[in-house]
């Protein structure tokens, strides 16, 4: 398996094209477009905020109904959530005008919205920039690159990933983008998440692999505790690499969920490490749990809490707050069984040992602290299930960001 | 009933005292003491964090067993958490210290800590600390208010209150002080808070109508989301009042509890206020929910939301966010029927009806969330219930108290 830093139009057949509609932001793209030379099988997964936005209505219905999909319209800047039945009428506008210009199926149209809460969307400019995009698509990297970031709000870097291996001999590749980077929270899909792949796969076992792998990614990924309205990630399919078609669990569908995850992650810990006002991606491991279930509750409870974030900030082993943090889980565990270590690229120290201090040094703690990547391992010695989750640390950028985002 | 500014020696035969035991702080006063001239039937409220500091652990046992206690012992700067053995050991030393001197049995004598986790009390300055603050105990008003300070930790206020009312003729007062005002987050009793009465009242009334209280007040508080390992509340009545035994839910019991009440409820808004950098007290209403169960979930989501909190530091009449909060908090409504108001001392604006924006005035909105304390109340429409929760803006100085607490 091979990781490149490739974007959506890495996997055979897929285009992409980028433009500056003028829907929000001034001097910057912020409409992208996929498109696939082929008929595509669709999995998609949604957020579980019963405030869902117009485009997550829309795409759900697509996802579910539609047997093939064939191109994805995004808009940064104005989120079209809470906008009624209008904000559902221009999801159809928009996919009617791809329709027409492209000559496929409005059915066969995903959109996507990421912005305020509240406004609609200006559908003018929307399809304005749909006409901009459809003699620009190209299948190159570069176009691939500047989707990624079109779709950008307060991310300060675009995030895309490129993954290729063999199935029978024929190279099979997936490749993907995303946007994160507040209003994230585990518990839903989360956030805006493209993912392409010229795989041969059926729809059914496209659904579950997406769904498998999300599980064990976007899930595990809090920036502010906030499930959004828009939380969507999509996974499109069209079969280009000529593999024989993956339609059991085989070795085949090993590899593609291999390379799946592999993907997801790498967009996880970006969206994590680049969460709004971050300086520091904040993984948190725990191992020697009872059940998964358990596990995943402790490492998002910890990756949560507000007072280990600002800890992190301040380079501050303020284990306490830790420990606390999977105090009120709602596991079931001993406290004065937990051990805990803290790791970056500085270095490994272990902090607590049978929940007690091992009288660590400080100093020491804050160098390993001192890193744009900190890892906190709790071992809670109840079994044998882990789970890891990732945020990042809470910062004075982040109620700059957020107190004040609509002005 | 009357309200006034009152504390823990309002009600007849509490004394307190402080002093600057030099337990954590330089020059101020970092413990207090509770007295009670005739043994006090004991009701307590803890934290449900299984990572429980040594005195929550000791007080619990001697609530539930003890027939009476007469003194509560309070220290602020460590929290006397995560400490073991070594750390209950300290708690029963504080209690026998108190016992020796008093004359009265061990198991009379209540503990309390707030801090930073994961230290040892230095027991000796502890120890010390009671020595010098017996002979200055005092039932004046002064050695009230001076205690509901020695107990702040990043507190900017102290918060005490007393109210007194009629039973049968004679006067019963009720008196209360706490402290906050970082890692407060509701699903607990939550934080320090210490009450007085000279009312008589069997224990049994006396834990019912605590717990019912607390359901109400405290535990509809939240600054930042984390649930604390020290969360205490305790209240001791003499009986001194000379009012008939209050044994069973009568006129006089009710009387009681509106007074309790209204004590934790003015306590519960100072802590929400006062919360770590907070420039506002955010209260949320929720009306016209379908079970109380429900209203609570709702409250609580939007006023632990992040994202709301950074709005309402920057004035920003961001609804989306609102509902957004409302949609993840795990209840059934629809979120086209909402209707959204926010009211302050600056007047009152309805934003949202049937869950889309009333087009109301930016500009009325910014100058009704500019104030002190400001109110969002929601109306679901799917029922009677209500509740309401308090919390305060998410502001740069909770990032820089956190970040660095322990140094």
């Amino acid at each position: 398996m091979e990781t490149f830093k490739g974007s959506v139009t890495s996997a055979k057949g897929f285009y992409a094209a980028s433009t500056a509609a003028g829907i929000k932001y001034k001097d910057r793209s912020d409409m992208a477009m996929i498109y696939s030379k082929e008929p595509c099988v669709c999995a998609g997964t949604f957020t579980t905020n019963i405030v869902k936005a117009a485009p997550v209505k829309w795409d759900m219905r697509i996802v579910e109904e539609s047997p093939f999909v064939q191109a994805v319209v995004v808009n940064a800047g104005i989120a079209n959530a809470c906008t009624g039945e209008e904000g559902l009428a221009h999801c159809w506008e928009t996919a009617q005008t791809v329709s027409k210009i492209m000559g496929i199926p409005e059915e066969a149209v995903l959109v996507a919205s990421t912005g305020v809460i509240g406004m609609q969307v200006p559908i003018d400019k929307i399809c304005a920039g749909v006409g901009q995009m459809v003699p620009k698509l190209s299948d190159g990297k570069e176009a691939g690159t500047k989707a990624a970031r079109a779709i950008m709000t307060t991310d300060t870097v675009p995030k895309h990933i490129a993954v290729s291996f063999k199935i029978d001999g024929r190279t099979v590749t997936i490749g993907g983008m995303c946007k994160g980077s507040g209003m994230i929270h585990p518990n839903m899909c989360t956030m805006l998440s493209f993912l392409t792949t010229d795989a041969a796969i059926s729809k059914e076992l496209l659904t579950e692999a997406l769904k498998e792998s999300v599980q064990e990614t976007y899930n595990m990924v809090s920036v502010d505790g906030d499930t959004s309205t828009n939380d969507t990630v999509l996974l499109m399919a069209n079969g280009m690499a000529g593999n024989p078609v993956i339609d059991k669990k085989d070795e085949s569908y090993e590899k593609f969920i291999q390379a799946l995850d592999t993907v997801n992650t790498y967009l996880c810990k970006r969206i994590a490490g680049d969460g709004e006002g971050a300086t520091a991606l904040l993984e948190v491991k725990i191992i020697g749990a009872a059940t998964k279930s358990d596990a995943v509750k402790l490492a998002k409870s910890v990756v949560t809490s507000n007072l280990v974030k600002t800890a992190i900030y301040g380079h501050d082993a303020n284990w306490g707050r830790i420990l606390c943090a999977m105090g009120y889980a709602g596991v079931d565990f001993d406290p004065e069984q937990v051990d805990l270590y803290f790791e970056s690229a500085n270095g490994k120290i272990k902090i607590i040992e049978d929940g007690v201090s091992t009288g660590y040094s400080e100093e020491e703690a804050t160098q390993i602290l001192t890193s744009d990547a900190v890892t906190a391992i709790a071992d809670v010695k109840m079994g044998k299930a882990s789970a890891t989750a990732w945020g990042c640390d809470l910062t004075h950028d982040y109620v700059k960001i957020n107190a004040d985002y609509r002005s």
